[in-house]
């Protein structure tokens, strides 16, 4: 068997067009080039690199940038002040605060300071929570990223049973949301599970969203399920074991080119959309 | 084997004792005795019965109460501007709009009007988020009363296979969150799930909130199972086919008074809690 090789580098490649349209769209009716905030607090150097990479996903589409960088030492209250004060800034539709901010702050009460128009990142309590329950709202990019991924090559999820191993607030919780919205039948797994080989054994598709290198084996994983790795360890690694699924696997995802452009991908459509919608008020 | 009866109504009457200790404390210290704002719109007999249960569990502890009752025709516009209204009514210190309300209106839409803080049945968007990721919130009322239940019979849910047999807003869904929040690893089904006896067949917890007579058989649960049942089906059924487990389950809720009695403590909990952060504020 050939498996299907989900290519989210191409397919975000493919999703830039349309960006592009839309963002030129936005600047010729309203004079305006919509930007996203980026904010980066303290020294890690892939932290710094991530957020450049959406910087440079922006400017590539016509969307404009504002960078905010912060010391080490910022504590929640500092922090939040600043999220407050992008939220009032006219020129911003978009905040992303990347993950992970230093031990000191607490980041979901600085996630829950963005407001919903401005959470094009999707990592707001009240955001999950709209989304979870079918209510309008952007998605938390990565398994944003992943759902428009498996629609690009029209995967049917309704019935499936779904195993998403992790349960962090920007990744595993909201991935088993947006699954279930699809009709899959979903098993959130994580540290405290018992049984997950077993569990992972009658998984018609994986999610791994652990943050361990090949943590999840490929000999748990049956013939023709659908490998989700969003999973990302230097130099290529992801959660998930890969060699023996490439040609046994209904389709999977690479590392790198599978999620990681994708969840760049999702949060330029989501701080389009923002903008569209202010445009349309 | 003798299966533990997880005894709601008995529960929930030793949760009466300490709930009117407290009314009459926040009364003693502030001379108010804070109200459950109850909104009843239509002519449902059962919602109307419903809502007396909880008007009645408010004045045996000693809160007081605010009925609303609205016409079959009521909009969803004026619907919020009520629920507007209640809560800036400084009296009221939780709003219960009871479910389902009738056909035109959006449901989920006039509960998420109800502000955070008068949010004690657990049913906006926001609250639902903020629980299922760790913040402090009132959580939905059943599925609360449910892990108040469980924990009263000090049932370890670390690890165990659990099994969540519907998807609602209300029940299922916030019903995951919470068992995953105590280290349960958490399968959602619904209608669109394709092997349900297969994967009850193997869960040491299984929920039935699915709202069908008996949908869920005996002979698909295993023994020493945990049998949680939501649904409540006149004159007493519930969701789970329960004769056999009476003695071959490790702990099952009697339908009635098993769920049922631990919503509405749920529901009085969480209206004094509510009362007491306005006197600490």
């Amino acid at each position: 068997m050939r498996s299907i090789v989900l290519d989210g580098k191409s397919v975000a490649q493919q999703l830039e067009v349309s960006q592009k349209a839309k963002a030129q769209q936005i600047f010729e009716q309203s004079g305006i080039r919509p930007s996203l905030a980026t904010i980066l607090v303290g020294n890690d150097p892939s932290s710094a690199i991530y957020v450049q990479m959406k910087v440079n996903a922006c400017h590539r589409v016509g969307l404009g940038s504002k960078k905010v960088v912060l010391p080490q030492s910022t504590t929640t209250d500092e922090l939040k002040k600043v999220i407050r004060a992008l939220n009032a800034d006219p020129s911003v539709c978009g905040i992303l605060l990347q993950h992970p901010v230093p031990d000191q702050i607490d980041e979901q009460a600085c996630f829950d300071e963005i407001s919903l128009e401005n959470d094009v990142d999707g990592v707001t309590c009240h955001g999950f929570g709209r989304m979870s329950l079918g209510r309008n709202a952007y998605g938390s990019a990565t398994p944003t990223g992943i759902m428009k991924l498996l629609k690009a090559y029209e995967i049917q999820l309704e019935g499936l049973n779904a195993v998403v191993v992790g349960r962090s607030s920007i990744l595993g919780k909201p991935m088993s949301q947006m699954l279930l919205s699809e009709n899959a039948t979903v098993t959130t797994c994580h540290s405290r599970t018992k049984n997950l080989e077993e569990i992972i054994r009658n998984a018609d598709l994986v999610v791994g969203a652990v943050g361990k290198p090949n943590f999840i084996k490929d000999s748990w994983i049956k013939d023709g399920a659908i490998v989700i790795d969003a999973g990302y360890h230097p130099p290529g690694i992801g959660d998930i074991q890969i060699e023996s699924l490439k040609n046994r696997s209904l389709a999977y995802t690479p590392v790198p080119g599978g999620v990681g452009p994708m969840t760049i991908a999702s949060l330029i459509d989501q701080t389009i959309d923002s903008a569209l919608n202010r445009l349309m008020k």
